[in-house]
């Protein structure tokens, strides 16, 4: 198996958010989709290990905010690369809080997707939690950065944690 | 709630097999995503009322052939817009056998994904499908076709069957 086929497989980025208590947490990820259309539901695969996934699992929402391509890498660093058991990744950042209880990142956001959770599965390293969206709304115009972009034109690598992670980008 | 936030989140383009014994069949989708790293695990969402659907579930495997941007507008009507008990949608197209018996779509395709089956979520109008990866390889050099660029274009729609379908693009 080439592993490598894996990354021809498309994907936008992310700001996975949810909340336990008056606490804030978030990462980056890919892997959003969209899996039915009435009712809509989304599914977001999370890494076992970050603090965003025991958030799911015990608020049972997340919130997805789309961010656009003039995403700087720093927002990304913050997010993606740190964890909110080290930082509040919440600090100093722009967020309101959406119907869920979750926050919506602001800066950045072209549109946002707020969703309950029905259904997790373990997949392995990451749990795949799908739910119903029960609000989402575009915030600006703009255009949804894609991973590609993320990697190729901002030159953004892929974390451990990432379901894209092979090991070998050096 | 705008629906319309939802068409910001990125997905590629993939012609998505599977087969019934001797019978094939395939349909364009766009929602594909590996949801875990170690094993490698993808899933998919199809609609229930798809044949493609009735196969995998019959059969427990499927098979992603990813779509690169020089793929016709025919060849994704033929596999998008048309249904298996219809017309034999491999007529006429390459294809070869992969490991799991699913068939491989071989012109246009950038890379493909075999999947085993291990679950099997109704998210409602969808079956998600999710499984391990038994193999997958690239087959030629090019850029994946992502869903924003089947739209903008070479201008294709979305049908009533995708995820993604609003009902209010004309």
């Amino acid at each position: 198996m080439n592993r490598k086929a894996l990354h021809l497989i498309s994907y936008g980025l992310y700001v996975v958010t949810s909340a336990d208590g008056k606490a804030l947490n978030g990462q980056i990820v890919n892997t959003v989709m969209q899996v039915a259309s009435s009712p809509p539901m989304v599914a977001v695969a999370i890494n076992k290990e970050n603090l965003t996934c025991e958030y799911i699992r015990k608020s049972r929402v997340f919130a997805a905010s789309v961010l656009g391509t003039d995403t700087p890498m720093e927002v990304i660093g913050r997010f993606g690369f740190r964890s909110g058991r080290d930082i509040d990744k919440f600090e100093g950042v722009r967020y309101r809080t959406g119907i869920t209880g979750a926050p919506v990142v602001l800066d950045h956001t072209l549109a946002y997707i707020e969703v309950e959770v029905t259904r997790e599965v373990d997949v392995g390293t990451h749990v795949l939690f799908i739910g119903e969206v029960v609000d989402a709304d575009i915030l600006k115009e703009g255009e949804p950065m894609t991973y590609t972009y993320y990697h190729q034109v901002i030159g953004g690598k892929t974390p451990e944690k990432a379901t894209v992670y092979i090991g070998d980008e050096g």
